[in-house]
């Protein structure tokens, strides 16, 4: 399965594409940050950020989307943004046909170290080393959002055949 | 000027549609609150809310939307939500390509009743005044919707002529 990670931010958007299948390596496609310009209007930076979704979106077409679930616990002074990017990127997701799945920070970062508890260093190191790239990511928002997308890969799997089971059985996806 | 007003919420979304030009008095044209199930999955929730605006936007076609702009001092366990929902407003106008203000609580308050720190009840009541209603619009979501929009009649005209001046003279909007 092909999936698109999002590491909500509205200055900077990570973006991360990978390929594989539950408990196999992945295999890295394509990652970039979005970014938006800071001084530019709360409706133009929503725009471009929903804009450059829309295209990464339909040039990937991946099997489901994963998101940071993001909590109002975190930094209050950017926290609102990254609701918002994230609030975008779920709808982008959602209009275009494609299942949504989010992932809070301990999540992602146990599905790739091992530790919920690990440092953006160490996923960083991890993402570099399970798609066998040269060299790590960047920025560091990249290297998150592949990391939510392999996390979902291995996890996500599963939820989507429970949901799929559940759909058929009649019952609530 | 047509103005639509939002009062973001994911649960319950607030919808004032006015007409008016600044320092006159605002006529009613609509207003409605948006409901999403909290037992459903976000995708879902944040689509439907996408959709109702369009729909609204589209039969309404308002010169201008006001949006409440969301601080993450509020309620911490309702303000991601608000923050989603807002986006998802912001974001639906700016795609159907209608200028957007953002207005503080204290602003919309100020406007309507000379008072910053007024009350909800009394929010109200100057909304159900000022449109010459028989009652007050509810739910309470939907009021200060129309107080937004009303605000943005007699606050936004103001700045529009402002930002149109700016980019006729080159300066930035």
């Amino acid at each position: 399965m092909r999936v698109l990670g999002v590491d909500p931010g509205l200055t900077r958007c990570g973006i991360g594409v990978v390929e594989g299948s539950p408990g196999r390596p992945c295999q890295l496609i394509s990652y970039e940050a979005v970014t938006t310009d800071p001084a530019a209007e709360l409706p133009a930076r929503l725009l471009r950020l929903d804009e450059r979704l829309g295209e990464l979106l339909a040039t990937h077409r991946p099997d489901g989307v994963a998101v940071e679930r993001v909590f109002s616990q975190h930094n209050v002074r950017t926290v609102m943004g990254t609701a918002q990017a994230g609030a975008v990127a779920v709808l982008a997701a959602a209009r275009a046909g494609i299942p949504v799945e989010l992932y809070t920070p301990s999540e992602v970062k146990a599905a790739v170290t091992g530790s919920g508890q690990a440092g953006k260093a160490q996923v960083t190191a991890m993402v570099t080393r399970l798609l066998r790239l040269t060299e790590a990511p960047r920025p560091a928002d990249a290297a998150d959002a592949l990391a939510l997308a392999i996390c979902h890969v291995w996890r996500g799997g599963t939820r989507a055949k429970f949901a799929a089971a559940a759909a058929k059985s009649g019952g609530a996806a």
